[in-house]
């Protein structure tokens, strides 16, 4: 293990954070509120910036990173992150509890959107802009924002950047690592910049703008009002809000392909199709359900068009109460929290590529055994995809499976119901925030016990990161020395 | 498509069925039941062996088969089967409707014992006997039974072998066909008879112990009680039941192996191992917590050893409402109702070997991540597994994963509890017969629709015969003639 850099990287990060640290203390003066709130945030920005520092003083001797150096760094950055982030809560008052803070933290920078806040109107301004700005900053990876602002190592940086983009990638774009992280960064704040301004317009008051708009851009989805969206009451800014998630579930290469005047590859991208197909048939399944039920034809398309593409985007706003909708549309909602967003995007879940390529291979399974002389392949993005990415995408799925049943085991121990401990788990590990059951959209995580509020936060680091690097740090051995 | 040949097989295994059925006539006989008891089975023995004549008058002339349609006979002959096996409840008049008595005579052949009884107890003793005796049949696949009585088929059976014998094959014993066929056929009876004096040995009557040995043989489940094996109240019966439950859930190769007096090989095998470990761990844990609640010590690890073994052979007797145990103890016989009996046994589920391989390929997924240019390879029973079969059983895993997800969906349009839809898939696709929720072991099938009871009769016949061929049943152009 290359200690040195491994701290000089991490360092680095909590020098980024102690920066960051101080917008929510503009936010607290231009509120004028009580002086306590700038405090905290001012007391941990210098400590998290001093603690950096000391980690940055002695410049590594040996830069190169191996694969497996490269899964600690980003492991142990997001956990650092959150621990740091959470201070100013504890410090001001408003999560006094510290596993309450660091559930909350971690919840805002793997942009999960789980609550453990009964009452989040209580919040002040500052907490609740720091709350969802970790949003912001957990939606395009600290890391890819990190990789921006050190473009000196780039060479070294390949493996983190390997272990942080979420989803098989297919394109050629990342390759050229700092450059493009720094445009993905650009089009993710002019985004993110577009739904503020739309927010404002529709009608939203600017703040709350901002904090939703947040929200949206990292596909997280903590809201400044105990009923999420409902309260606004507004189909504007649900259709706003809708569209929004959905350009942020969507990959952020095609965006580039885009602006890069490659229009032609965009209408071609097979994952597209598959992320619309799916949120299109899952919207019209439920609208028709809903419609037969309570609601009428308007208002089952409104809360279907919002709730499938806030679960689906793994965004998790809510404007309706989806915990008492008929089970087969809940049952198509839960399996949209398991597909996510597509891969490059800000989106959790196992994502569409993964998904349709699982799908394919099923088929191929049928063929192969019906026809065992024919050779059979699984083609995406219209060419043949190797033998090896395709044992990757299912070796990923049986590792999701078991590290899923094993949370799940523990969860159940405390929450004396399958519907909810299995979608608290599906929420937190798909990092959409709220399930059915106790964990629904009208509820809190207030009740879990705090170790079970730490599992369910290490659940939404391994969702974020694609489980892998969260294991790898807890494999034994992985400190030794290197050879 | 072999056309002549489809029809040969099933027309022959037809004729089997016929000749079946005179069993219950004597047991008819035997009981002195009213006339319409024997005449029903009469009718069906007839008619069904009729149309078997007619079926194998004309010998095929081309006799070789491809793997599509050993697939298409294997699906064909359980719906075949299943059909013919339920006329005589329907016109006996024990089960009026004739999708109920296809739904529990699918249930019986596949040996899922689930049921849509709600009184059991109300059967005549002729129906009770044809409804368990299915179990005996289904258990060891009646086409192995068909293999031994068709020997002069040998070499055109390859493939019906191959759809047909549960689990990934790792022993050479089987290549042999209608040799070890019929061995296997001889040691399954000797141990239906040991289990049968056992039970009668223990106080229990002797068509009872028959109705029971039965249900253990084909791990089916099917009871002649409401209550299952509770009423019986004796532990000696129960733990006769637990240790057959075990036996008849293992790999019957081993017992091929200690019959040749290869004891070292059967001592050395790794499934067996894991089997062992699954039933000891979930045993443990079910009665460490189970004594925490209402039940004593002995009484936790008395329904904690008969509950497992039941689950996890995916037998289905029960001797207490697990329904009402707390959720922990509901998830281990959950998880257990998805690992299944051992490979090359009569239990269903995803099998041992498989989950074990599948655990394995988590690990070493880790490995290949955090140490890209070392060489992984996944070990089982001593050897490095190759790549083919890895990517057989982690694509097998995929198919399981979707085919259950559509089901889940249909039984999600009419049970409006995650709980009870979730387990009743699960008890239906694994086979195993009782599940939580609506469908515990206190209650029977019998509310569904007949729609999805047929939806669920499906699911039984994919799980037996490890979903693939029912899929190439169902397949586009796979009738079409042959190039």
């Amino acid at each position: 293990m290359n200690k040195p850099m491994v701290a000089y990287i991490i360092g680095r990060l909590m020098q980024i954070e102690a920066l960051l640290l101080f917008f929510p203390i503009v936010v607290s003066l231009i509120y004028r509120e009580s002086i306590r709130y700038s405090l905290s945030f001012l007391v941990v920005a210098l400590v998290t910036g001093i603690i950096g520092y000391l980690f940055t003083k002695k410049q590594p001797v040996v830069k190169n990173l191996y694969a497996k150096e490269g899964f600690v760094i980003v492991s142990l950055s997001w956990i650092v992150l959150s621990f740091f982030g959470a201070l100013p809560f504890v410090l001001n008052g408003d999560i006094p509890s510290l596993t309450d803070a660091i559930f909350e933290t971690t919840s805002g920078f793997t942009t999960t959107g789980a609550s453990i806040l009964d009452d989040v109107e209580a919040l002040s301004r500052s907490s609740l802009f720091w709350r969802s700005f970790t949003h912001l900053i957990g939606g395009m990876g600290v890391l890819v924002f990190a990789l921006a602002v050190l473009p000196h190592m780039e060479s070294e940086t390949v493996h983190i950047m390997k272990a942080e983009v979420p989803g098989p990638t297919f394109g050629k774009i990342v390759s050229r690592l700092s450059k493009s992280a720094q445009i993905l960064y650009y089009i993710y704040i002019l985004f993110t910049i577009i739904v503020i301004a739309a927010l404002f317009l529709a009608g939203m008051p600017l703040f709350d703008a901002i904090i939703h708009a947040f929200g949206v851009a990292g596909t997280g989805g903590f809201s400044m009002r105990n009923g999420s969206i409902a309260p606004y009451d507004n189909v504007v800014i649900e259709v706003i809000l809708g569209i929004g998630m959905l350009v942020f579930g969507a990959n952020f290469n095609l965006y580039f392909l885009a602006l890069t005047r490659h229009f032609k590859e965009v209408f071609k991208s097979e994952e597209l199709k598959w992320y619309l197909g799916f949120v299109g048939g899952a919207i019209i399944l439920i609208t028709v359900q809903l419609s037969m039920t309570a609601y009428g034809h308007r208002e089952a398309l409104r809360h279907s068009f919002f709730s499938v593409t806030s679960i689906m985007t793994t965004t998790g706003f809510s404007t309706d109460n989806f915990n008492t909708w008929p089970l087969f549309s809940r049952m198509i909602l839960l399996f949209t929290m398991f597909i996510g967003g597509m891969a490059g995007s800000t989106g959790g879940g196992i994502k569409v590529s993964r998904v349709a390529i699982l799908i394919k291979t099923a088929f191929s399974e049928l063929q192969r055994n019906a026809y065992p002389n024919r050779l059979v392949s699984v083609h995406f993005e219209h060419k043949a995809i190797e033998g090896k990415m395709l044992k990757a995408i299912a070796n990923y799925l049986i590792v999701y499976i078991m590290v899923f049943a094993c949370v799940l085991l523990l969860i159940s121990l405390e929450v004396d119901d399958f519907t909810s401990s299995f979608s608290a788990v599906a929420a937190n590990f798909n990092n959409i925030g709220p399930g059915f059951g106790v964990v629904g959209p009208d509820s809190s995580y207030s009740f879990f016990s705090p170790l079970n509020k730490i599992v369910l936060s290490i659940s939404m680091i391994m969702g974020r990161l694609e489980i892998l690097p969260i294991l790898i740090l807890f494999s034994p051995g992985i400190w030794r020395k290197r050879a």
